[in-house]
C-alpha cells in the first residue's frame, strides 16, 4: 500500500535548487513516461498536449506546454488557504508531452486518446496542459471511456460550434459539440461559465447547447450574481458524478492572460478565478486541462505565469478528490 | 426605398476568409470614398483620423486607425447580449482616413472639417477611430452644423484646458473649452466621466467646466454610485438631445490599454466600459468617436484590441439610433 | 524660519519643459547630494537604492529607481482629490542613489544605513525608491534609531522568513523578521495586508509573525471585508506611533505591475492601492518605500508607472504628516 | 492597347495622404479582386496567402500578407539604383489574400491552385506573399502549367524533404520535392542559394536534390565566391528560361529578420540580399514569392519591413522583365 | 588658465557608484544649465533636443535624449583605440534639454537657435541629441553664427527635399535645403554619406543637392570602396574648414538600430560607423549631433546604445579638436 | 567497451516529437545527474550555471540555462558543414543545473567547483552554459586539476581586473586575473579575441594581461587581419596542450545578441563565430563555455538562439577532441 507522502515525487527544495534553476518538469516534480507511471505509483499526471492545429485564428498554443512548464517552477508546495499540499497526499508527476502530429489532426486525436485511455485504464488521474481546446475531445475520450462525465466549463466561448471553413468537423470551436454526440459529456450535467464576445450571426452554437440541456451562464450573468452563487448552481448540476473540468485561459479577462488566441474583453480577474477553481472542492473531479495559452502573444510569461498559478489550483482540488477517493 | 439587410455591406463570411486574412478595413466592410459614401447608400461611417501633433506627451496616436483596424478582423457580426446586427439594419461601411497634414494643425482641423460637415449634410453618422483627442473639435464642427449637441465623454482627462505652453490653443488637452466656445456642445448637456489624476495647479480646467455647467464626474465618484447610477445621471442630462460620445481609451485602466500617451492609474475595467456604453442605447446618438489608442506603446495590439471591441459596442447603439430614426 | 512653497523646490512648469523633457529627477524636483540636504532646508528626502542582490528568485530591481524616476516626469503637482500640493507645503527633493556594492550585501547594508541615520538625525523624512525589499532593513535602521516605529506593510509576502539557501539571514524575504529582531519595528503595531500566494511547507514564516503579535491580512480576508474596514484596523493598530510605510509593488495584481522579480496572482486593482493610502492619511507618518519594481521585467515602463504613481500618493501623505508636525 | 503610367495604378501621394495613413494595401496600389484583374488591365498581381499549417515548427506566417501590407505603405515609388518605377511601366495591384482553409491542407492546396492558374492563363505575372514555403507548390502549379520553369531560391534550408511526421507529404520543408516530382520545375535549371543550419541525419535532402541536378549553394561557399559570382552562375543556370524566384525570409540572418518560424544563425545581411535580387534584372522571371514572415515572433514589424523592401526589389525586376516581354 | 583634468568634470567612480545606479546625465557628467555653462568653464556641451514635430512618418524621437542618457551611464572614461580620454583633456558637461514646443514649430526654432547661439558665442562647442533632423536647422544657425561652416552628413536620407504636404517647408526632411539657403553651410563642402532607400518620384532632392555641389556617397558607392577611401575624400572636401558633423541614427542598418522612425535596410554595421567617426580625428570639427532614435520603437534601448557608443566617438574627436584649437 | 552509437544517448526523433515539444533538456538528450554520469558512460556532460550574482552591471544570467535549453530543441543531429554527428561519436548528456547560492558567492564557487572536480576526475569532460563569467572560475579549477591548462577566449571584455567595488576580488570582471593566480591557466597559451568597448581609466586589465603574457587581439586587430590568420595565430599558441575554450556571447555584436548584461557595438556577426569555432577542430580541447547569455534583456529568445547554435558548434569539436582522444 501506498505511503504519503512518497519521497520520491516531491520537488526539490528551494533551499537547495534555487526556483529559477534546473530543467523545468511541471513545479519541479519528477518526469515518467506514461507508460511507465503506472508502475511507479503515480496517482496523478500532468500531461503536456503541444497542438494548435485546431485554431481557427491566432495559432501559437502548440508552445503552451513548454512555457507553462518554465514558469510552474515558481509553484511553491502549499496552498495558502486549503492548506492542500497535493504533494503530500497524492503522487503526483509529470508525464511529459503526448507527441502530436502538426500537420494531421485525425492521427493526433488518435494518439492522444491512445495515451489517456491507458492512463485512465489504470487509475492514473490526468491533468493537462494544452494546446489548443480541440484536445480536449481526446482527452474526454479518455476520461470518459467507461461512460459520459459531467463537466464543469469556464471559457469565453461555447465551443459547440458544428462546422468551421468547408465542413471541418474536429476544429477547437467544436470539441464539446463532438464530445456530446460521442457522449462522453453528459449534456444534462454540463455547465459553461463565462460565455461572451461577439457571435457569429444566429447564434447556433448556444441555441444548439440549450437544445441539449447544457447550463450556459454568460458573463452577464456570472458578475450579476457573483462567483459564489453561480458556482452553488454549478455544484448541483454536476452533483457527485465524475466530473472533468475544463478552463480555457480566454475565460480570463485578456489584461491578465494576452497570450491567447481569441481573447474577449471584460472578463473576469485572477482573483475570481481561484475562487471558482476553490469552489470545485469536495466534487468527484476526475481530470482537469488548462488550453489555449499561447506563448507568441506573450513572450513575458505573465499569461503561462496566470496558468499554472491556476494548475496549481486545480491540482490542489484534484488531488483532494483523489485522495477522498482513496478511502472511499 | 433602402432594403435591410443589404447584401453590399455584409462583411465576407470568417468561414470562407479566416478572420486572419483579408486587407483590414474596419469589421472587414467595403471600403468607400467619403465622396461616395452617400450615393452608395452608407448609413454610418467609420473614418480613422491618424493624426497626434495635438499631443502635449507622449506621441504615436497617429499610427492608431491602422491597428484598431488590424484588431477590428477580429469582431463578428452579432452583439452577444442585445443581439443586435449593426451590419443587419443600417450600411455600415469604412469610409477610409482623412487626409491630414502633420506638420500643420490648422490645415488638418480644415480638412477634417470639411469631410465631416459633408458627410452629416449627406445624412451620414460618422463613427471616428483617432487619432489624439483634438480631432474631436473638427468632427463637431461637422456634426453641429446646425446648432450645438449634447456629448457624453468618457475619459481620465477632462480636456476643458485653455492653452498649452506658449499659448497654444489647440492640442489634445483642449478640444472641449474651444467646443463649447465655438457652440458646438452645449455645456449643460455635457457629462464627462471617469475624470482622474494628477493635476495641474489651480485645477483651473474643472473649475472653468462647472462654471459653464459641464457635469463632471470624477472616477471616485463613479466608483461610490456604480456604473448604473452614474449612467441614468448621463442619460438624464443629455435627454433626447441629439448626443455625440467621445471615448478616450485612457478611461480604461491602462492594464487593460497601456497603448495611450498619458494613463491614468485607478481606472475602470473593461467590463465597465462595455456597461456604459450599453447604457447608451435608446439616446438619440449622432456620432461617436474612439481616440488616443497609440499603438507604439502597444504593440501587442492588445489596446486596439480593447479599442475595437468598444468600437462595436459604440457602433450597436449608433445604428440602434440611427435605425430608430428611420422610422421616427 | 521656512516658508512655503519654497520656489527653490518647485519642477519647472510643463509649458516651458514639457514632461518628456529634462534629465528625470523624481517628480522633476531639484537633484540635492545628501550631506547638503539639511542646509539647503529639505524636509523630505525622495532617494533611490539601486540593489537587487538580495533577491532569491528574479533579479532586476537594481534597475528600479532610474525607471521609476523617467516616468515620474508626467507627475503633475496636485492631488485631485484630497488636493494637497506636496510641493507647496513641504520642501521636497531628490536626493540621488545611495551608493551601493552590488556584490557585498554587508557592505551595502551598512551604506544605506549610514545615510539614513543622519538624514533622519537631521529631521528629513525619508521616501525611498527601491531595490528589493532587503533595503527596508538598512532603512528601517535610521528611521527608527530612537526606538521601534509602527509599520503597515502593503506585499504578497510576509518578508518574515528566517533564512535561505546556505543559512543565509539577509535577503529581500527577511528583512522584518530582522527588523523585529532588532527591535527597530513593533510587532505589536505592524499590519500586513495582501498575503498571498503560495507556501512553503509548514507556512513558518505566517506562524512566526503570528506569534511576535503581527497582524497578517490576507487577500481573502482583504476582499472579504472591503479596503475601508481593513484600514480602519490598520489605522487603529498603528495609532498615533511613528509609524512606516512599506510598500512593495507585488501587492498589486501583477496585470497592473508585471515588472516584479515574484508576482503573485489574485491581487488588488489600483484603485484600490490608491484608496488603501489614502487611508494613511492622518497619521504619524516618518518614512515609506515603494520596493521591487524590476524593470528588466516590464521595459514598457507600464509597471514604474503604477509604482510612481503610488509614490506620489505617498507623498501627498507623508507631506501632510510632516506639515502637521511642524505645527504640533 | 494600354499606356503607362496609368493613372489607374498610381499609389495616393505622400503628400496628401501620410504613408503612416489609409487602409494597408500592398504599397499603397489600388485593391482588385483576382477575378476582376484581367479586365482592369492588371499586368502584376500581388497576393497574399495567410496560410501556415504546413509550419512543422513555430507557426504564425498566416499573419504575414497583413504585416507586410502595413509595413509597405512606407515604399516610396522609385528605386534609388536602378531608378525603375515599377508602378510607371506596369499596371500592379492588390488583388487581396487567397482564401484558405487553416484546418485542411489539400483544400487550400486547392483553392491556391485555382487562382494562380486563372491568373497566369490570363497573363497576370503573380508576386506572392506568404503564408508559409508550402504554399510556393500551388502557386508553381499555377505558373508552370504549360510546363516546367526554371527556379531560383533563396533560403537556408532546401525544403527538399519527401516527408514529415507520420508520412505526411505537404509540408513546407516538402514544396520543392513535390514541385520537382510533378513536373513543375526543372531541376537541372533549379539553383539554391545560402543553404545551412544543423541537418537531420542522413542528409537525405541535399542528397536527393543534388541527384536530380539541383545546384545548391551552401552560405559557405556563397560567402568564400561571393555574391557576384554566385549570382552569375545563377543566371548561367536558368539562362532565358521562365524563372520563378522563391524567397523564404530565413534566407537572411535572423538579427536582421527574426520574425521567422526556423531561424538559422549565419546568414547574409540585408545589403547582400538587396544585391542578389538586383542580379536578376534581365532574367525571364514569370513570378516570384516572399514567405515565412511571422509576424508573432517580430511585433515590431522589423521582419516585416525587411520582407516588403525585398518584395519592392522583387517586383522592380518582375516590372522591367513584365514590361521587357510586352516588346518582344 | 584652466587645468585639465579638471576635478569638477569627471564622472563619478563606477567603484563607488556603479554604471546602474544615479540619476542619468550623459555619461554621469555634471550637469549644468546653459546659461552657467561659460563661466562653469565648460569647453563642450552635450545638450538634448526632445523634438519630433518635424516627422513626417512616425513619430517618437522626441524621447530621444532621455533614453540616450540612460544608456550612456554605461559609458567608461576612455577610448579603446585612440586612447583619447575627453574628461581629461576638455571639460564636457550635460546641459541638459533645450526647451520645446511640441505644437509650434516656429516656435521651438527660435527657441534652439537662441541657445546654440549663445553657446557658442561663450566658445562653447555643442555636440546635441535629437529629436528629429530638423533640429539641426536651429543648431546650424547658432554654430554658422559667423560664416557657413563644412558639413559631414551621416545619413540614409539627403534631407534636402524642398516641402512636405501642403507646401511646409520646416521638416525633418528638409533641414540640408534650409541650411543650404540660409548661408549655413557651403554645399561645396558638403559630403552625404550612406544615402539609400527608395525614393520619391523624380529623386529631385538629390538633383537639387548635386546642383549646389553637394556630394552624395551612395550606399552603393560606399561598400564599393570602402570606408577609408570614402572617408579620405570626405576629409579632402572639408579640409581645414570649420567642420560640423550630423548623424542621423538611420545611417546604421536597422538591425542595429531599429528604434527610428524611417529605416532603410542595406546600411553599415556599427564597426563600419565607429571607423567613419574615428577616421574624422584631426578635423576642424566645431559640433556634432545625433537624431532620430526613436525610443517607442526599441523600448530595450539597443537603439539608444549604439547612439550614446556613437555619441562617444563624436566626443572624443570633438575633444580632440577642442583640445588642438586651445593650442593653435 | 563503449559502443557508439549508443542508443541511450540519441534525441528522440523530431517525426515522433516535434521539435517544439518535451521537456526541454540540452538538444532533447538525456538528464542524468552529475553523481551518474560517469557510470551511465557521458563522455561529454553538458552542465548549466545559473548564476549571475558576481555581475556589476545588469543582471539576468541567472536565467540563461533554462532559455538556452527551450531554444536548444531547434538544434538538429549533424553539422552541415564538417558533417559530426556529436551524438555518433560520443555519449552527451544533460547533467542538470548545479545547485547555486544566489546570495552567496564563496558558497557558490564552492558548489561548482566541487561538481567539476569529480566529472573531470572521472573522465567527462564538461560544456557548461552561463551564468555570468565568474563561473568560468570554478570550473577552471575542475578543469585545470592537474595542472594549467591553455585557453582561448571570445569576449569584448578581458575579464581580467583586479577588484571591483570595494576590493571585491569574485565578480564576473575577474575571474581570469585569479585563474593566471591561482595556476589554472598559462598565460602564455591563453589568447582573447575581440577585445573592445570603452575602458576605465588607465587601461590596467590590458597591461595586467600582456605583462603576464597573455595574447589580447582586439577586434580592430581582428577585423583588419580576418578571421583564418586569427586563429591560426591562436592555434599555434595552444599548439597541442589541453586546452579550455571560454565564449562570452558579447563577444558577438549586440545586434545578433542583445540578451546580455553589458553589451559592445562594433563586434563579429555570427557567420564569423561560427568560423572561430569551427577553426579550433584538432585541438585538444578539454571544456568549454559560453555564458553571460541574460534572457530578461532579450525574451524573444534570439539571443539563446544564438548561444545553443554556438554550443552546438563547440559540442562538434569537443565531441571530435573526445573521440580522437579515445584512441590516442
Amino acid at each position: 500500500m501506498k505511503q504519503y507522502p512518497d519521497p520520491r515525487f516531491q520537488p526539490p527544495s528551494a533551499m537547495d535548487y534555487p526556483r529559477f534553476s534546473g530543467v523545468p518538469s511541471f513545479m519541479r516534480l519528477p518526469l515518467i513516461a506514461p507508460e511507465d507511471a503506472a508502475k511507479a505509483g503515480v496517482d496523478i499526471g500532468i500531461l503536456g498536449v503541444p497542438w494548435d492545429s485546431g485554431t481557427t485564428n491566432r495559432p501559437g498554443a502548440r508552445h503552451g506546454p513548454r512555457q507553462l512548464r518554465d514558469l510552474s517552477t515558481m509553484i511553491r508546495s502549499t496552498h495558502a488557504v486549503s492548506e492542500i499540499s497535493p504533494f503530500a497526499q497524492t503522487n503526483v508527476a509529470d508525464l511529459g508531452d503526448v507527441s502530436v502530429n502538426p500537420t494531421d489532426t485525425a492521427d493526433t486525436l488518435g494518439r492522444v486518446e491512445l495515451v489517456y485511455k491507458s492512463l485512465v485504464l489504470n487509475g492514473i488521474v490526468p491533468l493537462t496542459a494544452g494546446g489548443d481546446h480541440l484536445i480536449s475531445l481526446p482527452v474526454l475520450r479518455g476520461v470518459a471511456q467507461n461512460g459520459p462525465v459531467a463537466m464543469i466549463h469556464f471559457d469565453s466561448h461555447t465551443d459547440l460550434n458544428d462546422t468551421y471553413f468547408n465542413g471541418d468537423k474536429y476544429t477547437h470551436g467544436t470539441p464539446f459539440r463532438r464530445a456530446i454526440e460521442e457522449g462522453l459529456i453528459d449534456p444534462q450535467k454540463v455547465v459553461q461559465i463565462g460565455i461572451r464576445g461577439t457571435n457569429y450571426e444566429g447564434l447556433e452554437d448556444i441555441a444548439w447547447g440549450k437544445a441539449q440541456g447544457v447550463r450556459i451562464i454568460t458573463i452577464e450573468e456570472y458578475f450579476a450574481r457573483g462567483y459564489a452563487d453561480v458556482m452553488a448552481e454549478a455544484r448541483a448540476i454536476v452533483g457527485d458524478a465524475p466530473t472533468y473540468v475544463s478552463f480555457d485561459i480566454d475565460y480570463v479577462d485578456p489584461s491578465f492572460a494576452p497570450g491567447t488566441g481569441t481573447p474577449e474583453i471584460g472578463g473576469p480577474n485572477t482573483f475570481e478565478c481561484q475562487q471558482v477553481i476553490r469552489a470545485l472542492r469536495g466534487l468527484n473531479l476526475v481530470g482537469a486541462d488548462m488550453v489555449e495559452v499561447s506563448p507568441p502573444f506573450d513572450p513575458s510569461g505573465g499569461t503561462a505565469w496566470v496558468g499554472v498559478s491556476l494548475i496549481f489550483e486545480l491540482l490542489c482540488v484534484l488531488s483532494d478528490a483523489t485522495a477522498t477517493r482513496r478511502f472511499a
